[in-house]
């Protein structure tokens, strides 16, 4: 294991208060697993998250996806960095105000120069598919 | 002109404080230009917007081009309503805390069923494209 | 089973020869295996489907998923017709002239209006993957 | 000028016997235009491409999308060679056997890493859009 999982792996159970990104501090959800390649959160859907009907604004959605990919490239603590490439979005069904949703993602290819990670979200029971993102993430040297 | 895009005109020049979108209301830009199939926006970037390097969070990019997309449905005043079938995001470059940002959107294609419609994301004097996406969404009947 | 999956699983071990799609005939794959929600489909690649380097060209990946898909769609049996919304493809690695690919579909979500189904392209031996696209599906009634 | 968009040049008003695409010069269209970051090529729709339902295949469309894109990376006339991330197609309505139809292609973004292309097929007289596609590409250096 790699120091970037071992820290996640103490977050477990966690809010987002430690998280290195502003953005999932904001997001806020707990962290509910961590495996290779694989990471769950849960969110609890906040006001500032709605769009005009009242339901789960895609935007959030499409944040969450983006934010819980970057967190998975980060738990391989490779010393290469990432940017995304592209960031795709699926939406099926929705959700509301207070309730809890549940994002897990998933390494699909680990190339040279390209990852892909795919994010589905859930309701809390997992019974219903609320949306599919997938990214292509490209490594880059980190600068010294 | 519709009563949608004739309230759109009425708040250039302001900021997302009367918007009927939560999300938008967060991000508060300033609503610049409206035209019929063309909206542009302005955003200041704020320190929960970043990413763990520090510059603009892909999943917050995401989040203006599907908010601004849905702003750009809403200005048709159309009797139907629309649900957001997909999001894409293609990523070019980045900016940084504090920097404004623009949020052009074109409607590509009106169908009968189906609409689709692009959003930039540029950098303050529109001479470097930030990142560019699409939309497609599902006309649905509104619930009365 | 409906009528179309009870077809399809009269295929198995044979080529395109009798599908209704002139495109598929074309490409013409043996039917490996029909399940519910899920087929796969051996292809041999040929001289005209390759890039300027030699290699399998991505058009025809694309051209792939998008006739699994259809495929795939067709097996439901339902008595309403689905047309393509759009078709996503990541491309990780390639194969060349002569070799023998698998294409496998898998439906993510039955919607009530939208569908959406994935299909992954692999090497023979499905150590490698290739590429992986995504297609959301409307259905619409089947003109009497 | 390069070598590479003045070689296109030569065969403006000419088929793909001389491209060094396999597949273009299957799916042979006819050269109408070449400028900068933006070609045009011209299609008669064949049996062979069609779906089940008699009208154009969609997976024919993404495999014009894609040849085409990739005769616009290659009209920059670049040391480096250029491989796809990711290929979208949106899909806005069709086009029947016999009917010629047309792929114009615009550079999005001339990234140093990334370049970003979109194609749009139109009908015959440039009155409907049929479809929109985009793809990333990847420089990688040319092995010698």
């Amino acid at each position: 294991m790699n120091n970037a999982i071992e820290f996640l792996k103490t977050q477990v159970g966690k809010d987002a208060t430690n998280s290195p990104s502003p953005l999932m501090q904001w997001l806020n959800p707990i962290l509910i697993s961590v495996k290779e390649d694989n990471l769950i959160f849960e969110y609890e859907i906040r006001k500032e998250w709605l769009n005009p009907s009242g339901s789960l604004h895609g935007g959030i959605t499409a944040a969450i996806v983006d934010d819980t990919i970057g967190a998975t490239v980060f738990s391989f603590g490779e010393p290469s960095a990432y940017t995304t490439i592209n960031n795709v979005v699926d939406y099926f069904s929705t959700a509301h105000e207070g309730q809890t949703i549940i994002a897990e993602t998933q390494t699909i290819k680990k190339g040279k120069k390209i990852i892909n990670v795919q994010c589905e979200i859930w309701n809390n029971s997992k019974a219903r598919l609320i949306a599919k993102g997938y990214s292509n993430l490209l490594r880059i040297e980190k600068q010294i």
